[in-house]
């Protein structure tokens, strides 16, 4: 039997928090220490390092998810240590986890096999506290507006039209929909209010966002959380609440440092949804990291086309960053189900069926190749996998023009991940890439989402009726019409339909409803259902979750 | 000018925390650090000095609040940096701040002047994150309750009989009442619930009365948290929520270790409420501390026919403790507002007003003593205090035979408390405390509850409809008789007029409502009105909290 996850990375061999910061350059009294195995870098270090010349930027990204699975963050890990195997100075940057859902379904965000970030039940759990202090910012603000409301509503809210939603982190369905206020003179006026889980917040995506403290409160300020009869917004810096939120804030805005089980540093970071949001980790743990490493390995949520694009259009060029190569991570799994093969039957081999799914991954290939930068598929390898099935994908990946290898990091680490590692840091090094954003700040919005469907979805058309149009004109009115575009689609399909695996063609992308995310600086587009506050299945991991004999948490991965 | 409370605490010179454990006998490797000044103590230590003999426990109390400001916490801390002064071995324990309230008024819950405990911007924010993880672990349970309902409701939950509601920590009066579940099929079945702030959550007060981690599970899993149409209680153990909420409180159920101003050892650890709860820190921290220190100088809520009655009757019953001394402050200003003089009228000598108020100090010196323990007076001095009124309270308290000392720790640090650190020092060593519990176990709960009203609030009646003593016995049916009681009553008052001062007589307490807490382990007696969720006011202080230049917080304190 080999080990799982979780035996795996409690044999883990960690150093002390301090030692890991001093590989990465930093000294002890620049870490602030949350235990052993944890510490935030200080704002005072951060900018110290500031005039340093930038590392190179990896992505990694992946073809769409299938219920296979793919392993982008065990290949974002694995490269990081394979980069440090060969002699470079590299540093990892993922995204924090969530940690209610890890109660429904289970969890283990942080890689897996030998190629993971650790501790990872702290990682799952409370961490070092981040996203609760988003959640009690997100709150505070929440309990403001109604309060100001209460004492007589000086700004002239309309209570109909409060956007400002409340959020927990945990998966709450009987919160989605709520009438707040109720039961009295004494506790407001009644209306209609909801919670979404805390990721989906836009203080999450602001603190992803921001610079430094003064620009996370610039941004906290410029918020809309609700209007006027007459559609006028109100911001959250009318409400006063940014000073304090900034305050509540404070050292959750400092990235958090921790190590591979290869006990290499890595930054692990924010963690905004990547469907209402962009969906990478924070901007300044990765423009601190690139100062710090000569290579920064950092990945984007779903597939290529959501979480590439958006990492490209909106962290890249808010961040004024570049990435140098591109990881598309894929499996011979994953091909096989694009290629028609149900979950049951992965098991066999099925030449063909790998041939017919890699359709998927030629797509993402050229979608990213159009964003000027240069692209290494990974075939993060499974022990199933047969030679005949991983000579496909390679055959393949060449006919696009580009080259595929077999990663083995969640099976032997570093040693498995060597390979990649070289190849990627060539290509990077070689400095090929030529990075812009696929449309310009000054291009019209609906136009923008045009070139995001027809370029990287292929579509024909994008859908919206006239009331969609005229909201975003109004935006441009009112100076939005710079902001990039975050779509909020499936992360199952190039397309709007999940169902629709492969690389489809002639589909339509009908946008539903639009959003201002005035804060963190993006509008939202939203085609189909998106879900902003997750259920808890029939049985939820929580039930099986508990302390053994010996302390050790069992049931959470 | 004299300095601020936050101008003191910053100025501090804070020792490392692996250097505070040390002098409280904690290695460095049983200090789990959050920051440099900030460490939970480990599991492992806290059970190898089990053993050991228990040093003195000395409770500070106070009178019936006045707005005048009594410096209970002040006091607490001034007492145990003036033990260890006169070279004493002294720890302090205290409870930790909620985070919510701190946006509606200043905040600052950690003593004032020179008697301060640090860092008290943490203490007053995240901390180590305890009250989040409570949050948390309280949430999972509803968002678990609503599932279960919404997956067939196997266990057959009225949906109009759920008692468990949610928390958050912030001052947010919208919550009090909602309709929740609304929205259709996919959101669950509408039904009435509620918020209360995080404090008033029975997982606080489970988690402050718990042993270990073992009793705490165990406790979580006894909360009653709906009922079904035949009346019998559903348990948080039948949702299955016991295992995982525990996993989510492992850290937080470890004492925080913080210093004083004078680098003197304090557990800062958990914060019930002080009226729908016990109001004490939690019994591991005093427990752990009294194995360490000879003298352990705690405090309670509110005044001490509150504070005082729930710390002897529930605190140190069911944790098998007993205090050696009591501390009962006073102060000039709040005997003359309980003399008649309003608030604005403070600043003028007046010793017939001194007089007058200082019944209500009298009753409390008498009613502590009936719990057979020693009680001395602190007069907590303000500078404005006149010779000739404080020798009024002197002379009023030796009439009740006892005796007050002026202690000058807000202004001098420990110099302003070593005659009161002497004092106490040598009525704990003397060992005259006969400490017994004012009512047994087997006492059947309605005469536990007159027995509280007219021993210590000198009430004449206890005014409860059949409803309420056919509740009470039928709880005593079902096993829960033993339990003690837990008043939640104005703390202005003797009485439950919060308007009635000084020491009243002939009144009567009505019971409103009772509940139970039967992981907690107590019968909740509600007299008048408690609010479990507070509002903001008109000007919340967050409006005015922010950072400034120099990152430094400013309008928190």
């Amino acid at each position: 039997m080999p080990l799982t996850d979780i035996e795996i990375a409690r044999a883990a061999k960690k150093r002390p928090i301090q030692e890991i910061g001093e590989k990465a350059g930093i000294g002890a009294a620049d870490l602030l220490p949350y235990g052993h195995d944890k510490a935030k870098v200080s704002q005072r270090f951060i900018d110290s390092v500031k005039d340093r010349p930038n590392g190179k930027l990896i992505l990694v990204t992946a073809i769409n998810p299938t219920p296979a699975g793919e392993g982008k963050t065990t290949t974002t890990v694995g490269l990081g240590d394979g980069l440090n195997a060969i002699g470079k100075k590299a540093m990892i940057c993922i995204r924090e986890a969530s940690l209610g859902p890890n109660f429904g379904m289970k969890g283990g965000a942080a890689g897996g096999g030998y190629a993971q970030i650790v501790p990872m039940e702290d990682m799952n759990l409370h961490f070092t506290g981040d996203f609760h202090a988003i959640t009690s910012a997100h709150s505070l603000l929440a309990a403001m507006i109604d309060n100001h409301i209460y004492w007589g509503n000086e700004l002239e809210i309309d209570i109909r039209r409060v956007v400002w939603r409340r959020v927990v982190d945990m998966n709450d369905r009987a919160l989605r929909q709520i009438t707040a206020s109720l039961g009295g003179v004494a506790n407001g006026f009644p209306r209609e209010a909801g919670f979404d889980i805390t990721v989906a917040s836009e203080v999450m995506a602001c603190l992803c966002l921001a610079t430094d403290l003064a620009d996370l409160q610039r941004r906290l300020g410029d918020m809309i959380v609700a209007y006027r009869r007459d559609r006028t917004p109100i911001y959250c810096r009318d409400i006063k609440a940014d000073g304090a939120m900034t305050v509540l804030l404070k050292d959750a805005m400092q990235p958090n440092l921790v190590q591979t089980l290869e006990n290499n540093p890595a930054f692990v970071h924010g963690g905004p949804f990547a469907n209402i949001a962009h969906g990478c980790n924070s901007v300044i743990a990765t423009t601190t990291a690139l100062k710090l490493a000569d290579f920064v390995v950092t990945e984007a949520g779903f597939g290529a086309d959501l979480g590439a694009e958006k990492f490209m259009n909106i962290k890249c060029r808010k961040a004024g960053i570049a990435p140098d190569c591109v990881v598309l991570v894929a499996t011979v799994r994953a091909m096989k189900m694009n290629g028609g093969v149900a979950k049951a039957d992965l098991g066999a081999e099925n030449v063909e069926a790998v041939k017919a799914g890699c359709a998927n991954l030629g797509r993402h290939i050229g979608n990213v190749k159009s964003f000027g930068v240069p692209v290494v598929v990974a075939i993060n390898h499974f022990t199933g996998d047969t030679e005949a099935e991983v000579q496909a994908v390679k055959d393949y990946v060449q006919t696009q023009g580009s080259e595929a290898i077999v990663s083995k990091h969640w099976a032997d680490g570093s040693k498995g991940s060597e390979a990649l590692a070289r190849r990627v840091a060539e290509i990077a090094e070689a400095g090929t890439a030529n990075f812009a954003p696929i449309y310009p700040d000054d291009m019209p919005l609906f136009q923008k989402i045009e070139t995001i469907a027809k370029r990287i979805y292929h579509a024909d058309e994008v859908l919206a009726d006239k009331k969609i149009r005229d909201q975003l004109r109004a935006w441009e009115e009112q100076g939005y019409g710079a902001l990039p575009i975050c779509m909020a689609k499936t992360q199952y399909s190039f397309s709007t339909d999940p169902n629709l695996r492969g690389a489809p063609t002639g589909h339509s992308v009908p946008v539903r409803e639009v959003r201002l995310s005035a804060g963190a600086g993006f509008v939202v587009v939203i085609c189909g259902e998106i879900m902003t506050m997750p259920g808890l299945p029939r049985v939820p991991s929580a039930e099986k979750i508990g302390l053994n004999e010996a302390g050790e948490i069992e049931g959470l991965f």
